[in-house]
């Protein structure tokens, strides 16, 4: 929370880019795999008012949006991110899924362009983590939600992650992957602190329901067989050529001779049929 | 796997003991809470099947196996543990909840006293993570168990442990647990492992499902609020009075001097607000 006391948070870039690299792993995600936490509090926030207004911010290629959208056929889902490319993006992801009841906007989470009290749900998903000051953001989140409504986020640990079997390349990828995250001022440890984070955003605790989730990869369909969106893929794709490749390069953790070990231990870990890669998540609903 | 070779591996003991301080945090367990995974597959065999029998290996105090027994009023949840007097206590809390459907029987998970094919469910939790030979022990419950039944594991990852404020006794704890469970023959990175061994089991990856199921410590009622069982109580009196705390001395891990520190760590930790403490276990459902 370096960058609390500061006006303009200088960190709101999404440090790992938006190439192929990256987005064919965030289009893994789903409202069923990434919301879960979120969806039984929603459905019962439906049956209430159908017309439910849903924000999603930093909402990326979309594909969590475009899940919830369709969990709420007489809501509106509003996804907003900084990149206005990758709105572009989520809108053709939302065409192609024949989801209309949507609107794109960009907008930066420490600013967002809505009145106070305008949604019912405000979500986020592993966007806080990449912040200077996630707690300015959850606040900002807070101030859009109405009385009533709730603010749902869910951020990644990158220390709570587990690969088996333990092949060099892979582990290696993993330790450089945590050190370019934080060298890019993002925080390892934000599943463990959202309750934190939202304390200091002026939420109080028994607003605050925590849980942890996680991602399991290990289904040969998950590993290797569904096209391009598989796990290894987009991890050796990342190394190779995404900005991951660059960012460590410069911050000295790498040379290009260490690229290929560690895509290749990618490519070797996805043929193993005891491959195992779990991620943890915090996750928080603060009913406000 | 170390173990692997030997005819009766040695290391079949529960290191940790039965005495209070680590049976108060054993009852926080719930068959919703610690066997989430195996609940649909179970109502879906029950449907089809209303007299399973499902059995139950290192039991302990027996709170998940009488949660499963509820879900099988017509079934029948044979508990075994290698202690008798731990196996006495889930009598006792299987009486206390009057729960009638239940069968208790000292056993060794690596030679099960049952013929081939007895059970349609056979269940362990956090138990093959303390055993030398793990494969052998999972081997044995896929004996038992009858063709088109399933076999349930779900095992801690000592490693998949993150805690929140980062108070220094409780991480001081949280190396000194990691590290008389691994000096004690125990695994700590079973989670992910559990694959591997249902492979070295005899299994087939294709008659394996794999998942991660967590648990979270935050909110004030599992912190401190709900009497003795509590997660800070517990560690706390662990560190104070169990075998921990002996068999850490023992080691060289500590000195008297370490406990109270430790001790204190927790008490300070289940009075704040922000505290968070996250636990991931992976779990498999084997289709025989």
């Amino acid at each position: 929370m370096t960058g609390k006391t500061m006006a303009k948070p200088a960190h709101n870039q999404y440090m790992p880019g938006h190439k192929a690299s990256q987005v064919i792993h965030h289009e893994w995600r789903t409202a069923e795999n990434s919301a879960a936490y979120l969806l039984p509090k929603l459905e019962e926030m439906r049956k209430q008012n159908p017309n439910l207004r849903l924000l999603d911010v930093g909402a990326g290629s979309g594909t969590i949006s475009v899940g919830l959208a369709k969990r709420l056929p007489d809501g509106l889902v509003t996804a907003t991110d900084l990149s206005d490319a990758i709105l572009k993006r989520a809108e053709g992801f939302a065409e192609a899924a024949d989801v209309k009841n949507m609107r794109f906007q960009p907008a930066s989470a420490y600013e967002l362009p809505f009145s106070d009290a305008s949604f019912d749900v405000t979500h986020c998903h592993q966007m806080l983590c990449h912040l200077d000051a996630p707690g300015d953001a959850l606040r900002e989140m807070l101030r859009v939600t109405k009385p009533g409504g709730i603010v749902a986020a869910r951020e990644s640990d990158l220390e709570m992650q587990c690969i088996w079997p333990e092949l060099s390349g892979v582990l290696r990828f993993n330790e450089v992957i945590k050190a370019t995250h934080k060298a890019a001022g993002g925080c390892n440890t934000g599943g463990r602190q959202l309750i934190s984070w939202a304390l200091k955003a002026g939420a109080s605790r028994d607003q605050i329901t925590a849980s942890y989730g996680t991602w399991c990869y290990s289904a040969p369909s998950d590993r290797k067989l569904w096209d391009a969106i598989n796990v290894a893929a987009a991890m050796a794709e990342r190394i190779r050529n995404g900005e991951m490749r660059k960012k460590a390069i410069e911050l000295g953790l790498i040379t290009d001779s260490n690229v290929e070990e560690m895509a290749a231990g990618w490519e070797a870990w996805a043929e193993r049929d005891d491959a195992s890669l779990g991620m943890m998540h915090g996750e928080i609903l603060i009913q406000k």
